[in-house]
C-alpha cells in the first residue's frame, strides 16, 4: 500500500492503446490498491480519459507533456529530440525527486535511454540491465540482462549478479539467492570469451554463485538468478515466447482436428489458458531496469489495463521495500 | 537408397547405451533401407551385439578401435590422447577416403573436434558450424551455428549463411532459401557488434538475405535459414527444449489434477505425444557439422535405435545428393 503522496510517474502516452489503457490501469490501481500515480502526457486527452472512466474527481495529478516518442521511433533520437515527450518528462520528475519511480509501456528503447540518460545510473553501476522473471517451477528465475546492453564486458555480468541477487532478496524474500551464469555447458571450461571471464569474476565475488546454467535450467526453479549479456538474454526470452506460441498452436490444431481432440481440448481449456499466459511476456506486467537512480519499469507495449495496474502495484511494493536504496547500498 | 558399398562410418561406441543402440540402429537401417554402415569400435563387443540381433550373417563391416572417448571427457584431450578411439578411427576412415561420412552419438565436442582436426575443414570454410532443424510451421527453420563455435567473427556468419542455404536447397528442395540473421530487433540498426557487422556482409552477399529474425521468428516458417554464433544458437535450442519441458510438465499437472483434466488429457494424449517429440532434440536424429571434408553427423547421446537408424538414412540421402561436393562448390 502506498503513502498518501504520489511517487510513481506513469508515462501515460506510452503503449499501443495509450492513453486509454494507461489511464484505466492507473485508475484501477488507485481504486483497488490506493496507489496514486502522476499521469504524464497530453493534459486534455488525459482529462478526457479520466472523465470517461468517471474518475475526474479522484484527483490524480497530471503533468503535461506535449510530445510522444512513437513505438517505432529510434530511441536515442526520440529521447534527444523530444525534450517535452511524456517519457522524458516522466524521467525528469524522477531525476528532480518529484517521483521515485517511472513506468512506461511505450518505446522500450526510449525508456531505457531515459533511464540511463535522464534518471541516471546509480553509483557503482556501469550498465543498468533489464531483468525479467521467467515462468517456471517454484518462485521462478530472474534473467538479466534481457535486452538493455547488447555488448557486455565481464564486469557488467558481475554487477548484474549482485543486482539480481539483491532484487530477489528484497522483492521475493529469497534467502541467499542462487546466482548462475548462462552458458553452453555445466563445466567451468565451457563458454565464449565473455562467459569464461565472467565465470572467474563471479566465482570470486560475494554472490552465492552456483556455476553455469544452460538454457534448460532457466525453467526448473533450481537457480534464482541467471546473468548474461543483453543480446543472449533477449534471444532467450523471445525463443521462449516463440516456443510457447508454437506448442500451443500445435495443441490448438490437435484440439480441433478430430472429435476426440475437440472434446479433450474443451476439458483442458481452463488450464491451457493459464499455462499459455505464463509464457506471454505481455502478461508479466513488465521488467525493471535495475541500477538507475530510482526505479524504471518497462511494460510491454501490448499491455491491457490489468497489466498496467499490476505494474503500478508491483513498483509501489518495490518502493515500500526501499529497493532502490538497498540496491545502491549493496553495490557500494 | 545406398550403393552396395559402405560409405558411412558409425562410431558404434558413442552414446548412452552404446554399442547396443548403435548396432541395433545400424541393423535396422540395413534391413529397412538397405544402407550399409561400417561399425567402428571394440570388435568382440560389436560381434556380440550383432549375434544378439541375429545379424551376424548380414556382413556388416567392423573396424576395430580399442579405445572410447567418454561422454564427460574433455573433447580436445580425449581426441588427442586416444588415437585409437572409435570416434577418431571413424574420422580417419573419412579422411582416408574409406568412408564419406561419419556419424557419432557420443561425446559431441569430441566429434566436432574429430571433424575439424581429423576429417579436416573444406576449402573456404574457417569454422564448420553445427546446424539444427527446428520444429515449426512448414518445412521448419535451419539454425546454425548451434554450438560448434562459441566465439565468431562476422565472416563466419556469412559462411554459415552460404552453407545453410545450400543445405536447404540440396536436402529439402527449398528454392532460394530465405536467410536471416538472429538478432534482437527487426531494424537494421539493432544488434551487437557482431550482428551489426554480419548484417552488412550478408546484405551484400549472394545469399537470399531477408534481414534480421528475432527469437519468435524461429518457429513461424517465415525464414528457411537463421545464422548466429554458436553460443547464442546453443542457448536458443536449449531454451526451446526447456520451454517445451515446462509447458508439457504444466500440462501434465493440469491433466492429472481433476477428473475433467484427466479426461481431457486422455483424449489429447496421442496428439500431445507427437507435439512433445518435436521439441525433443533426441528425436531429431542429429545435427550435421557442415563445412568439413565429407559429412559429420552428430547425434544426441540419448538416441534410441530408431533415432540412430534415422540418422543413418538421412546421411545416406545427403551423400546420394552429393551434399559435400555441392557445399564445396558453393563455397568456392
Amino acid at each position: 500500500m502506498s503513502d498518501a503522496g504520489e511517487r510513481i510517474a506513469l508515462d501515460a502516452m506510452g503503449g499501443d492503446n495509450a492513453p486509454a489503457t494507461t489511464v484505466a490501469g492507473a485508475v484501477e490501481a488507485l481504486r483497488g490498491s490506493g496507489v496514486r500515480t502522476i499521469l504524464v502526457g497530453d493534459r486534455d486527452r488525459l482529462e478526457a480519459e479520466l472523465r470517461k472512466l468517471g474518475a475526474a474527481e479522484e484527483g490524480l495529478r497530471i503533468e503535461h507533456a506535449s510530445e510522444v516518442v512513437g513505438m517505432d521511433e529510434a530511441p536515442a533520437v526520440g529521447i534527444r529530440q523530444k525534450q517535452d515527450s511524456s517519457i522524458r518528462v516522466a524521467a525528469r520528475l524522477v531525476r528532480e525527486g518529484q517521483a521515485e519511480a517511472l513506468i512506461s509501456m511505450g518505446n522500450s528503447g526510449a525508456t531505457m535511454a531515459a533511464g540511463v540518460l535522464v534518471v541516471g545510473r546509480a553509483p557503482g553501476v556501469d550498465r543498468p540491465p533489464l531483468a525479467g522473471l521467467l515462468p517456471g517451477k517454484g518462485a521462478g528465475t530472474l534473467l538479466l540482462d534481457i535486452g538493455a546492453n547488447t555488448d557486455c564486458v565481464p564486469q557488467n555480468l558481475l554487477q548484474f549478479g549482485i543486482m539480481g541477487s539483491l532484487f530477489r532478496e528484497v522483492m521475493h524474500r529469497v534467502e541467499r539467492p542462487r546466482v548462475a551464469l548462462l552458458n553452453v555447458g555445466a563445466e567451468e571450461v565451457k563458454g565464449n570469451q565473455l562467459s569464461l571471464a565472467a565465470h572467474a569474476l563471479l566465482r570470486e565475488s560475494e554472490v552465492n554463485f552456483v556455476g553455469n546454467a544452460e538454457g534448460v535450467d532457466l525453467f526448473t526453479g533450481d537457480v534464482d538468478v541467471v546473468v548474461c549479456d543483453g543480446f543472449t538474454g533477449n534471444v532467450a526470452i523471445k525463443v521462449m515466447e516463440g516456443t510457447g506460441d508454437l506448442a500451443f498452436g500445435l495443441l490448438r490444431s490437435a484440439a480441433t482436428s478430430s472429435n476426440r481432440g475437440r472434446l479433450g481440448g474443451m476439458m483442458l481449456r481452463p488450464a491451457l489458458g493459464e499455462i499459455r499466459a505464463s509464457f506471454d511476456y505481455a502478461e508479466w506486467g513488465g521488467a525493471p531496469l535495475l541500477g538507475v537512480n530510482g526505479l524504471v519499469f518497462i511494460g510491454h507495449g501490448r499491455s491491457h489495463p490489468g497489466a498496467v495496474e499490476r505494474a503500478i502495484v508491483q513498483v509501489d511494493a518495490a518502493l515500500s521495500r526501499n529497493l532502490p536504496a538497498l540496491l545502491e547500498k549493496g553495490l557500494a
